[in-house]
């Protein structure tokens, strides 16, 4: 076996040439990263993704493309779409509450007496923030 | 051409067999559907995919296939990985803008004179709030 070919060529059993399209993304030490990717897209497909790419683009290429073979193996029904639903709606999430404490500092510019008494007790505190954002809302 | 083909077999140039892998997922009315995981993926990787989970899930991990390919597609260098890390941002920056407000709203519980005449003029300018949030963070 010849310790210098990469992991690609290694996995594929076959020779590793000096311009191989794999050897400087898929290192022999890395054995795993390669596997992957060959399990979602096929060794021809990435090839063909990278050759089509100008070089100083395909190390971010490889690593998105593990990335997403990563995900795809942990979640073969979703991949990282799955991820990018979370996402979405964590940014939902913070945008909402980001909203009610918007509410709530406008209600208390104009209501300053009646929030006066509770306030210092209730600042951050949800169910506060819920209820003055009902009433400006 | 038989007309009752499934968008993949009619790109494969290939008899649809009754129980295609692809045909409940790939109808002939949207060829461009699997055009383009095809291209990212290839047919055989697809196949094998879809065979391995329940055919209950099959139409969502097509879907979500689908989707990662037209997001390679657009973007070859780092499809929907690019996507991801535009919103994790995105959820930084509003993350960011909540706990302003929340300093904000804190600032002004403690010291409601040194706020009371440029409330009303000055909720939701961001330039207030990182006043606000600077005292108190």
């Amino acid at each position: 076996m010849n310790p210098g070919r990469c992991a690609a060529c290694r996995y594929l059993r076959r020779r590793c040439p000096p311009d191989c399209i794999f050897s400087p993304y898929f290192p022999p030490n890395n054995p795993q990263r390669f596997v992957s990717i060959h399990r979602i897209y096929g060794a021809s497909n990435v090839a063909k993704l990278l050759q089509q790419l100008p070089s100083h683009l395909r190390t971010q290429a490889a690593d998105s493309l593990y990335l997403e073979a990563q995900y795809r193996i942990e979640d073969p029904v979703y991949g990282c779409v799955g991820l990018i639903s979370l996402l979405q709606q964590q940014i939902h999430d913070v945008e909402r509450q980001l909203a009610m404490t918007q509410a709530e500092i406008a209600f208390r510019a104009r209501h300053p007496q009646a929030v006066e008494s509770n306030l210092l007790n209730n600042v951050g505190n949800p169910s506060f923030s819920n209820q003055a954002s009902s009433w400006f809302m």
